[in-house]
């Protein structure tokens, strides 16, 4: 059986998306895409030889199994809903929203329809993330007492973009909030959360921040902490550490090449890959063959509803801990 | 203008190229697909979406600009022959022929009816290696003095194969080969080679050996080392690295994953990528970007026929030095 | 000539001081050694064949033209206070003291009778710690942006030393806030400070931490976090780095050795230098070197008075921080 | 009990014995230095205050447990059959002699008088070659099938000193034959040497060569081979690896400090240790710490005297190989 997917929303990523479920995920196969820019959904159904369709018709297929939501965030809510309610599995990328009485009308509507649901979280799916996530999940490290996550982007985006993320702590460290719940097994309760402009004035004046700080406290008593940068000019940085009572995990960066020079004065090698289409490919397709076996298998959600809504609360709560200058405990839904 | 490729034999490596064309590469297409195993021709027509034909109607077609010689070894230079008579570029996968009389009749032909020609020495084109020898190329490290290259393959291949493989000198190392002509920047005029027989007997009696050690020297002075073995458990093992005069420069292997996890007493990594299809995964892709580029801009060969007749010549000598015990010269064409 | 220095105290560190003295600092000699412990100082006399002086013995000597104050840290400031009244030059390990008050009372006296004075923070003199802050200083890496240190320690001290020690922001941590300073090249205006008992419920009920998270505000914009524990079971782990507008400079872990092994299910190193006698040992002699020179040359003090009573303010802010639980301003003096 | 040793030859190489047994070994103490040279004596027994003492003196002083043999080559075994008539444990830098029979002559001494005899073949005790040799050794990488050494100095030394060094085999790649020996554990029977002129002219006008290339072939069927250079711009570098059937254990080298700076154009690192001092500076302490265990306890050497012969052997069939361009068995002795 090959599972069906329609495509809302073809633009950068969307398109990356189709294009992987097209070439690369045996068991998958892209049913047809919509755009609202109708001249890219027609270039990436001419790339990958599938149909353009409408929303309407996307959702009235029997032939399509499941839906990719890739389209702006402030249109996701309305899509799950509708895809529930039509019986569709669905695949959302983050955030879910950028409020979360809008993420939970949604997981109410896949909760009444009953239908699998994942959030596109891709950085869990990264084997070298992965293998530190397993190292604590299987107890090798014992019980996490101190974490520390590194995400820093290569350029920041156009402060057009900037404007309508949700800011810093929902846009971009959202998946740091992720990857800290992930690695460190446990629910985040409180949060402090610091910052500055440093990169772009502009970014200042749009109401948002370029270099954040941010602390966390676990459940499970860990302490997080994580540093973000709009614009790291040495290439995408992407650590994580977790410390535990026998042992630390870590995530090194990979690097864009392994070659070496030596000589009489350094030792010189490449820089890091530069931005997450090069670091991060592979996640994106073991993500949606995780999806594929999700659908195909059933069982929980490799990344599920309550997943979707934890980051963003904790994005809250740092705005919350920024402007207030103290900390703040998060809504745990 | 896109160019339009037939591909001659989609065994393993022939359908890796096949697909890398279809998918991966901008300005390129799959024209058709040709096999002697018709049902694998007819697996990869399908999958690709591209018509199954025969060698004559491959040659024949005006919507076929080049050939990708994917076949057995054998079968190689009556395929080249017959290509550059019918004026198609030509890629042939490694070696062009076992014997050096078949190499140059090839050659022969491809001067004769000046048709575009390259030999597929992926490893030219793997991102670290390729940043050595610009290393190298540039003048950074100086004069070679010494070069080094380590190939070790995870698990040897099926002995069948090795009977028909021309041996470790010529089947395996012949990639070392290439690669040391291509750092150093320099001819191979001497070999001493020695080997053993340490994984498996039955490579022995297969008249080969599955561990070997081999001395160049190039033209220029530079002696180079290189070490081959068919079962390094730990992974697909890819080192090469060139002492000059003010420098050196290396390769390392990239990991499988950049995790890392430290405990009371070890601090352990991933094992290396298992084999040439996880490792050199990017090489094969440039490879054919070169192609493209070399088919459409003209210039000279990203890979030449005598680059191609190069290493088969030292594979032979370093058979006749083992042999003999004695170092060999080399035929230099 | 020859600098000819007393040393007070000879417990762990003091003796220490003292070997490397008479050891390996050309241009230094241990002029004699007192401590509270007659046994000790006779030991040490004896290993040196240096004589056992009283404090008084030391401070009149016309012979000594220094003293290295590394007795208890109680006692830092009277003999701090009693060298200074007679002309002795001083090197006094690190914290002056635990209250800012006193220490103030050793700075004025150290300025009321112009003598050298230079307190122990060795880890400015670890080469790798010190190439990172040669980056920042000489502007490689542009403006500091976010700094992270960590530093954790293998196992705890015993509880007893731990009540007297000023707990783990005075103690501990202090190198941390004296190495920020010194790597961001900023004073630290502002302190939150989180932490938790993790380790043993002993350290708690002793009024301290084992594990702690601190994020510093610098005068300069730039965010530095720090995390400590008392127990990282892998070894000595001492990191840091900085974020800056054109690049980044980071102190990775030398390992024990250098060995790898490579199997087929992993890739293995060894573990981290156990403590700091280990990890720090270029940086004690660096640090002898460094106190001789400016003894003989003159010139400011490699580490000032205020760059001893800085990181002292910010560990009494971090604990206000802490027990408040809000973010708290740091006395600049 | 104290072992007291005295010190024939204080050069470079024997003034750092003698400093490593005065300073840092527990249970050994310098008895009293000699050396042709008498400022040279003078100036390392004011250093350490002890007594110069003549060769006679020291051989005949009931206060002398052993003799460290550190003065030039040519008077190695004269020393030793005088120490061992004397009844001396007896500790000789390598090489013994160039000379073979010379070798065995000092060895029939020792025989003959039943005296403790250890050769100083300090990379053995380096830490991290170590841990490769007990990787080996406990069989962790299986039989060994290739193993492969770098020796590369940093400049070559003067051309004085190569004319009576017994040439690039037996002077410095030694060192090599001996850890090939340790490492894979097996005896070396057959060689072959090449190698070239590259760095300075004189170097071949006194009849040496300033880069070499050998392969050995062991009695266990392991083929090694060896690359020595006596100018790597970059650093001493030094590093060894064992192929084995079941793993892979290799030296990488340690670097000179564990900073990065990471820029939009690379990543750079420190430079390897300068040489020898800096980079096994542990080795020679840990080989004095073996030196005074074998005199206390017993036992069996640590290095014996067939260590010491063995790779002397393998030096004199390199010349005889390189001279005759073919390989040569080695003399087992």
């Amino acid at each position: 059986m090959t599972v069906r997917i329609g495509v809302l929303g073809v633009g950068r990523i969307g398109r990356m998306h189709a294009e992987i479920i097209a070439n690369e995920i045996e068991g998958a196969a892209v049913a047809g895409v919509f755009d609202v820019n109708e001249a890219a959904a027609a270039a990436v159904a001419d790339e990958l030889r599938v149909p353009v369709m409408t929303v309407e018709e996307m959702l009235a297929s029997p032939d399509v199994d499941a839906v990719a939501v890739c389209s702006s965030t402030d249109t996701h809510v309305e899509l799950i809903e509708r895809a529930a309610a039509a019986g569709k599995a669905i695949f959302c990328e983050k955030p879910v929203s950028l409020d979360l009485a809008e993420v939970d009308k949604a997981l109410a509507a896949v909760e009444k329809f009953q239908v699998p649901f994942m959030v596109g979280f891709n950085r869990r799916f990264d084997p070298t993330h992965a293998a530190v996530q397993e190292a604590v999940a299987s107890g090798r490290v014992g019980e996490p007492h101190i974490a520390r996550l590194s995400s820093r982007d290569p350029a920041p985006p156009p402060v057009e973009y900037i404007k309508v993320s949700g800011g810093i702590f929902v846009d971009m460290m959202i998946h740091d909030f992720d990857m800290a719940r992930f690695v460190v097994g446990s629910p985040v309760t409180k949060v402090y959360a610091t910052g500055a402009v440093r990169i772009d004035p502009a970014i200042g004046e749009a109401g948002d921040l370029d270099t954040a700080v941010v602390t966390l406290t676990h459940e499970n008593g860990c302490i997080t902490v994580i540093d973000n940068s709009r614009q790291a000019v040495y290439g995408y940085d992407q650590r994580m550490e977790v410390l535990g009572s026998t042992g630390m995990a870590m995530s090194e960066n990979p690097m864009k090449n392994a070659a070496m020079v030596y000589t009489s004065t350094e030792r010189q090698g490449s820089v890091l890959p530069y931005f997450f289409l090069d670091r991060y490919t592979d996640s994106y397709r073991i993500e949606w063959e995780a999806f594929v076996r999700y659908i195909r298998d059933g069982g929980p959600s490799p990344v599920s509803g309550a997943d979707g809504r934890a980051p963003v609360a904790i994005g809250i709560a740092a705005w919350d801990s920024y402007h207030s200058g103290v900390p703040v405990t998060v809504d745990q839904g």
